[in-house]
């Protein structure tokens, strides 16, 4: 019996490294501001034809359930999002900062680094058309990834100005309709061989060309860039034109977050989405937020030594030499945890030596001795790193609020 | 647009007051010990109907996905858990002492409090036969409880001994088949009129209600309230002979917690499944665990008045009245953010009473003017709560390692 092919079982130490990128994603998210919501990881399939389009379907782990519904595990947390805010919006104050941890599905063949599950850290900004939230999102990310001890040698925002390549398309008097083609071939260029591109593009193809080389003029990109610079983490962000998003409804400012050594695929990506929750739920109301993924982070932070070790699992071991104390350790136990400490013990009458060994394997800091000395109210408590052995009355462990 | 029927969604508020529930769970499960573990929210089906029979898939959100495999969203956690264990446990220690705080799904009608997904927190004991194991897991539920500020007054932990039954009904020659029918008579014996139960139970009737009346006797409950005795928790718990526990698996001591009002549902039960794993995993380790769900518990403390109001979300709220400044203000905001305050401020400008506005609707503790005195190094900070002004020096700021 095993999980399902492409799923995760997170035993206890793949569960605390887990643990360990939530709680890292949620402290930076809500130190600016975003706060949490979530919604069901089973939805209506229209939910996401809506937003992509029927071709959708294939990707998607979704089905027909018994109230012949087509319904579908949720691919990614947007249009969720669109349904909710749409729903809601005027209970409250603009603009919405709101961030998700949602597990989202894929019904894909799994392959490395592919699962057919993975969680997502989401940040969204909605009611707001000023760059200033562009920046508020850009910096969010980069003190995400700051976070985990990755420094601006280790990774890049990967900036670009989506609005930039449409005014230019239309200057050019390039047909609404090949736009799409056209900013995908931008998109694909650093992956095709420069001859494919080149088709693609067309007539245009050397003057593209030249703004990749050169950079091209956007005073929303200057504007971000100011802003990120007066919050000191310009060393983080390059603008780079050939990003433009492969998704078809970013509007303005988008980016993605790579590692340097182009070592892993994208990190994150993001962007202003200005149109979508007017087309998905008919709300008109600028957006734009940016998604992270679990699998290639855990993979860059193992590559760089940023995922910490078996966590500490006990801050006191209490080992019983003798069972005559036992009914004493569980009283003292049950102080401890009350206390906010966490406690083990063996449930059983065992050698001294294994009860050790049982503390030091769930990384206990102290080791908690109750034997005779109980009789006259002491026990002795002993700093494992140290070795160190003190002996404490119980009228302290009592009396005090915190040991 | 709505989420599905009997799907809910978690808006912030909402989102707040789970969290409040998990975090709760967390700290006290782990306080005693538990690792936190996860699986699939989607599994085999034949992984519940192996468990539970065939007749379980009535009740399940199950269907056949694309690789044409019978699967379904987990009514419970207790079968992957089982899954899991029986894969690695010769990697862990003994006891193992695992939590998950798991979404479960069923595909019942929807009614009041009967959601077709809830949350429950599950933790489990497994290779510990001794009822010292019972102890610990009893004591961690009526600390759960207690975390929230329930008192003995309001909910008690109602628990019998299966095991007692099962020789009783050895010893009076019920055959074996018969001993689930007689037990499910007796699981019911409080919703039903006598007259039902008493036919139900046939000529053993008055021996079980006079056991129901005074007790019957047995070592593992004295064994068990002893040690309850031992951490204190003696008034949370009450033997109760009438409590055996619906399911089939349930082996030795089996518990229930209610509130004392009679006002809800059960909060949470459980118990000890010796036999399950063996069943289930051909691993024979003995086992036990409860769950507790996260609907009834939250209508428990919604109704005595323990579900905490709107969390703060945030420390400072930095207020910028002039455009001006807003240049300073982002850098200042970074570095309060990078010290692990959680700021916010308004995007765009803004009159002051609006700034002063927000602030107070997202429970700022401390707002922060960047005004004029900024070119002297200078920045106003204002508590909420007590009105109180002082300027502070940035450079204080930028020096202190929090603030």
């Amino acid at each position: 019996m095993q999980a399902l092919n492409g799923f995760r079982d997170f035993y206890p130490e793949a569960f605390a490294q887990r643990a360990f990128l939530f709680e890292t994603w949620r402290r930076v998210a809500s130190g600016y501001g975003f706060v949490e919501y979530d919604g069901p990881p089973l939805e209506s399939l229209d939910l996401f034809t809506k937003k992509s389009g029927e071709e959708i379907v294939g990707q998607l782990y979704n089905f027909v359930d018994k109230g012949d519904r087509p319904v579908t595990l949720r691919p990614e947390m947007t249009p969720t999002f669109a349904r909710m805010v749409a729903a809601r919006h005027r209970d409250y104050k603009k603009p919405l900062k709101w961030m998700a941890v949602p597990q989202v599905f894929r019904y894909e063949r799994p392959q490395k680094g592919r699962l057919r599950e993975h969680y997502q850290l989401n940040c969204d900004i909605v009611g707001e058309e000023s760059l200033s939230a562009d920046v508020e999102l850009i910096a969010c990310l980069v003190d995400v990834l700051r976070a985990f001890g990755l420094t601006s040698k280790d990774f890049v925002i990967r900036m670009s100005d989506r609005q930039f390549w449409i005014d230019f398309l239309k200057e050019n008097g390039v047909p609404e309709s090949e736009w799409y083609l056209k900013l995908q071939a931008i998109d694909k260029s650093e992956r095709e061989k420069p001859e494919v591109t080149r088709e693609k593009l067309g007539p245009l193809a050397e003057k593209i060309e030249k703004i990749f080389a050169e950079g091209g003029s956007s005073e929303r990109i200057s504007t971000v860039v100011n802003g990120l610079k007066a919050m000191g983490l310009e060393d983080y962000v390059q603008v780079d034109f050939r990003i433009v998003r492969g998704l078809a409804y970013y509007t303005g400012i988008v980016f993605e977050a790579f590692d340097r050594s182009g070592e892993f695929r994208a990190i994150a990506g993001g962007g202003r989405y200005d149109s979508l929750l007017k087309n998905l739920c008919q709300v008109d109301l600028p957006a734009l937020g940016f998604g992270l993924g679990d699998v290639v982070l855990a993979e860059l932070l193992k590559s760089k030594g940023l995922l910490p070790e078996v966590a500490r699992q006990l801050d006191y071991y209490v080992a019983i030499p003798e069972e005559s104390f036992r009914e004493q350790a569980l009283g003292l136990i049950h102080q401890l945890r009350d206390k906010g400490n966490r406690v083990d013990y063996s449930l059983v009458s065992q050698k001294m030596g294994k009860q050790f060994e049982s503390a030091e394997s769930r990384g206990a800091e102290k080791i908690m001795i109750v034997d005779a000395l109980i009789l006259q109210g002491i026990v002795s408590v002993k700093t494992v790193a140290t070795r160190e052995q003190v002996q404490v009355s119980i009228l302290d462990i009592q009396n005090s609020a915190a040991i």
